[in-house]
């Protein structure tokens, strides 16, 4: 198992990170040539299936056992009243979660993937950043450390979710102080807050840029002066999976925004990365044009959760399948063009 | 079975479209509120939901038993020299699809469908529409009603799908017939011509338009002069799973051509099918927007087979295991904003 020493250690980790297999990767991409199909007529699906390729190691990537990883917090800036919902709903949609009634319990088995349910320190929420650095150096290191625990050999992808009432407050602050612009270019509703709420969300997201935009000199500052646990658990999480060889599968803007400060000082972070859909949530296509990811699905949701990963696991099967499964013309018979 | 016993018949059927159940609309898009979630946050998920509902007439729709129907027919203009591969190649893959080694059986085993094949007199091109009507009469009601019979009660869904070297000659026709413009603005790569070959496309296309435009009145006729007979197959089955309540996925641009002319003539016959992907086929964007139909999924597929929609089923699968498996705020003790 993965486990960060020291904050200099996820650092030192993000400056070494591994490349996919070439050979693989050659590999996969000369089989998708050979296969009963015009060359390129599978689209984004022939693409898929070398990125899986080259991450897995092999010519035939596969996806037996997919991961979804839901990390949930609770956030200091939710007693700004920052969302639509009281602080109370973080525990109990885990509870809702851990009974199987959640939107990601659904999708998850739809999809034929296990979910993990991890709570962090539901009871103890994050410092508000306004005022304070989120999290403690060591709370933002067992953080990461929650999230490289779900990290298990023999995964063929991770996907990755949240919950935590007021965390697109916390991710609009990592986008924005990772890449630039004010409040404006980053705040949404979220679940739904309008009105005062949203102008106290942006005011929020403001201060908490400004007063810790300075310091937040790399990836793990950044993280721990403005993230929130599970935000930091996703980051953990990414950084694991590259380091084991896992492909990762992101969900939406709270989980693109754990790897804006990761990608903000190492752009190849998102290498090994699919992003999984492009969210409601206004932020979420700005910031999937600064990390360099084009989304799978487009659907108008924006529930998170790892919902709409879950969602995109689907397409990523899809590729695989027909990867595998199909025939080459040689095989078949069938002429060439 | 539904079965057109005349051209007059199946126009007939198009002047009489049924409608969605108001009451199970209702009822999935009120449980829809109810679910732990947001309201609206799973976007087009809840839609599909309740879009599945209405057409099913059940508040909580199913998808046990999808089946992808793939029609396969040869084309006269072929010897014009319009595709990048040789006619032989409809045959080929026709047998390629019945040892399952394209790509639609894969994708359709991978999201858990039925596939059914109907090649349509392979061996007896459609007459080239430059030069006369594409099929007689007698002809198209065939094919429509091979299309209809594809259609059995107790589908849940219907996806359609299509082969046939040089249909995309076809498809360009009924849609510049259908929806105005030049060959110009309908006419793409297909499986990859360029060049003359291109060039050639395009004035069979404006050659076919010339000669038939004045003509082409009715749904049928349209079908009758610029189709083939995969074409009109699936434009007949889209009629008939309309009148069995039965949900279509349409493909790609192909697949869209064969509603073109019914759509001109009667717009609400899209109202039973979601389109399941837009292709890198150029026309295809455009031929939605006049359909009206906003696609699922945009992948840069272009293969046709009914690969698209294979793809795009996932995703109605994940919108239903959303709405019949989730647990609403009351049963989860969630609090709600």
């Amino acid at each position: 198992m993965i486990r960060f020493i020291s904050p200099a250690a996820f650092e030192a980790a993000l400056s070494a990170l591994p490349a996919p297999d070439a050979d693989s990767r050659a590999a996969a991409a000369e089989r998708q040539n050979d296969l009963t199909k015009p060359v390129g007529s599978l689209g984004r699906l022939e693409d898929i299936a070398v990125f899986m390729a080259g991450w897995q190691g092999r010519a035939r990537p596969v996806l037996d056992r997919g991961r979804v990883a839901v990390f949930a917090g609770n956030h200091g800036v939710a007693a700004r009243g920052v969302s639509a919902f009281p602080a109370d709903v973080t525990v109990q949609m885990v509870a809702n979660f851990q009974r199987g009634g959640a939107a990601i319990n659904s999708l998850a088995s739809a999809a034929e993937l296990e979910l993990v349910v991890v709570p962090l320190d539901l009871d103890r929420p994050t410092a508000d950043f306004t005022q304070a650095a989120a999290m403690e150096e060591a709370e933002c290191l067992a953080a990461l450390n929650v999230g490289a625990a779900v990290v298990e050999d023999g995964l063929d992808l991770l996907l990755l979710g949240e919950m935590g009432i007021a965390n697109s407050t916390a991710a609009a602050a990592l986008a924005c102080a990772s890449f630039g612009g004010t409040a404006r270019d980053w705040v949404g509703p979220g679940t739904g807050v309008q009105g005062d709420a949203f102008a106290t969300k942006l005011a929020t997201v403001d201060a908490g840029v400004s007063l810790h935009g300075d310091a937040a000199t790399s990836a793990f500052e950044t993280l721990r002066r403005l993230g929130g646990r599970e935000i930091a658990a996703m980051a953990g999480a990414v950084v694991a999976a590259r380091l084991a060889g896992i492909p990762v599968l992101l969900d939406g803007f709270i989980c693109g925004s754990a790897l804006a400060p990761l990608a903000a000082f190492h752009p190849t972070i998102v290498d090994h990365c699919l992003a999984g859909h492009c969210s409601a949530e206004p932020g979420h296509a700005r910031l999937l044009v600064r990390l360099g990811l084009e989304p799978l699905l487009s659907l108008a949701m924006r529930l998170g959760e790892g919902s709409g990963a879950a969602v995109a696991a689907n397409i990523v099967r899809a590729a695989l399948a027909a990867h595998n499964g199909m025939a080459t013309f040689a095989e078949a018979g069938v002429s060439t063009a």
